[in-house]
């Protein structure tokens, strides 16, 4: 457990500063739903989208990007080929790789293609409680994206995951929780606005992948990644009115997001 | 012919409560255009999306899906299986499904899909005037998404697919025709604006599946769908500046429709 | 080289008028990032989209548009078969196309697909300075959109590649290089907004298109089509507080820009 959590605000600040100065190449394999958004999430914050997903080239490119996002959303056979080949090759070429396991559980081809890339040791795993569960194989997933177990309900296959992986693992809900074999942290920063939008969670992993492509310790990647996060849907959330407005509101929040607003804002604990 | 439009006003209302206090899990397969908005649309409204369209989980999850849509805007091959997959499921387990014939008539792969789908028999229909006759094998359609039929021309078009599939047709225009064996309504309820956006009439589908989900009277549900759609359009419209402020307009309005809006506002004969 | 800049901008204003008169169907082949704000470009321009793109259907459709948009972002097997299809019946029809060789170079894939629809000679080319330079061969294309060459590092690329195919090369950059085998333009509207949203030079793609379908000078039509979009994001970058407000705010100056407007303030030189 970590009981510094002064110091980690301060180091949301220079994790933020990081990620503007190196503006990280970020290869996104990614559904459909999202990609839009995603993209424009990662322009916001100041990365370089890229969105290569095909077979032939999604593994060299993972050979030379900063950071990768797997995400399951809608696996079609092309793209799941070319999840494995980039998975394959960051993995081999030391780039971080972030596995988003969307829907499984019930869902029997992206289950199975989770298992294999699970095995693959992503450097982040990112997920809802229900399939943090699920993928621990202590519980049978969520319906779609949604979620019915609480974040309370994940520590301890989160824990497992873990040490399974021996990278970092994030569950995402109203408070988030990051774990990695040696250290635990809940993050309190967040607005519900991001559950009333389509790819509230997803485009995160896009961000997770960002910034552990540019701060070497990758649980202090994390957290940055999500504190930031959080807190430019706090900042948009004042400045909507409804789900539909804050969707331009929230990439405006994350262009304009500062150091000092992390520092300031990051409640860690 | 229905004569009593006071108490489909208070229906309208009734219905749109039954949405909000049931949160529908809504399964879309649907074209890449709309997959974003579609999904925030569904969101905004209550509803619960998942975009689960491959060959191998399409099947099993609309089984237990509240609704399903299936949209031909863009069928690949992969996809236009899991379509059939899905609506073959639904249909077993009488899970409420709607069909967006997009395009068909000229566009000789999605044509002969939607044929494939019709004999299915759809619980709901929906498609504008040239999709509607082209698909009663009266015309050859339009061109892509625009339609050069009104909705009077395909009165007698939506009557015939009504008697084939013995479930709704639902026709988009100006003033929207909602028909099944026995019932007819005309909506005069909307704005323009929804035909200035991209998925204007693709995320009604959405919208008609969730409702379908949740009211057993599958006419009045699409004529709640129809009908709290276009409300929430007349809202947003008065609240934009052009098409581009109108979508996060039309999101929030979504968001925010209330059953009294429905019920002062519905205008049906 | 042109040097009649007024008769230019009156030019721009008449081509504007002719683009809202004729109301073009423009069919895109293009990536799942773009594809809706590509869509809503379109429909806020006045042209009708059509996103047709799967093999049995590509081809038949292209010789009945006004407008093809090939854009190599997202290239899956499926699709990269429609293209060459579209392409090969646009040719032969005579319908105007787009080729956007989206982070061709390193990506194997789509850099052999953009060699092959290269030898099939479209209307108009459109990149940014590292495409260009890495399709004519003079180097080796950047990494994902992102470009790290200038426009003019790129002029004797685009030069060639403009006598390779007889057509017109549109480079992206600060300042927009236009040029034919006989021409030569730069264009100096634009706002680096459009640089901060993702499929800012995707969707100038599919309104090049739109204004090939009815400018007979197709030379002309490119110059119009990119004075137009970069008027419209001038316009858009003063009523908006960051890229996610740009984006609504964009389409809409769209919707409203007037051939007034591009006579005002287009330019060129």
């Amino acid at each position: 457990m970590l009981s510094r959590p002064h110091v980690l605000d301060d180091v949301t600040g220079t994790g933020w500063e990081a990620l503007r100065a190196s503006r990280p190449l970020v290869q996104c394999l990614t559904n459909g739903v999202v990609l839009n958004f995603t993209a424009n999430v990662l322009l916001a914050i100041g990365a370089t989208p890229a969105m290569v997903d095909i077979p032939g080239e999604a593994g060299g490119f993972a050979a030379e990007a900063a950071g990768v996002l797997v995400n399951l959303g809608m696996p079609t056979g092309e793209q799941s080929q070319a999840m494995c080949e980039a998975a394959g090759a960051a993995g081999e070429a030391g780039t971080p790789w972030v596995l988003d396991p969307v829907a499984v559980g019930s869902l029997r081809v992206r289950t199975e293609l989770a298992r294999q890339l699970l095995a693959m040791r992503p450097t982040v795993l990112r997920g809802n409680p229900s399939e943090i569960i699920a993928l621990a194989g202590a519980g049978t997933g969520g319906c779609g994206v949604d979620t019915s177990d609480s974040v309370d309900d994940a520590v301890s296959s989160a824990r497992a995951l873990a040490r399974l992986t021996g990278g970092v693992v994030a569950v995402s809900g109203p408070v988030d929780l990051v774990v990695d074999p040696e250290h635990e942290v809940w993050l309190e920063n967040g607005d519900a606005m991001l559950t009333r939008i389509t790819g509230g969670g997803c485009a995160l992993g896009g961000v997770i992948a960002a910034l552990a492509g540019c701060v070497e310790n990758r649980f202090m990647a994390t957290v940055v990644a999500v504190t930031a996060y959080n807190i430019a849907a706090e900042l948009a959330a004042v400045r909507c009115s409804g789900p539909g407005t804050f969707v331009p509101a929230f990439l405006d929040a994350l262009a304009g997001l500062e150091a000092q607003d992390l520092r300031e804002r990051a409640v860690i604990r």
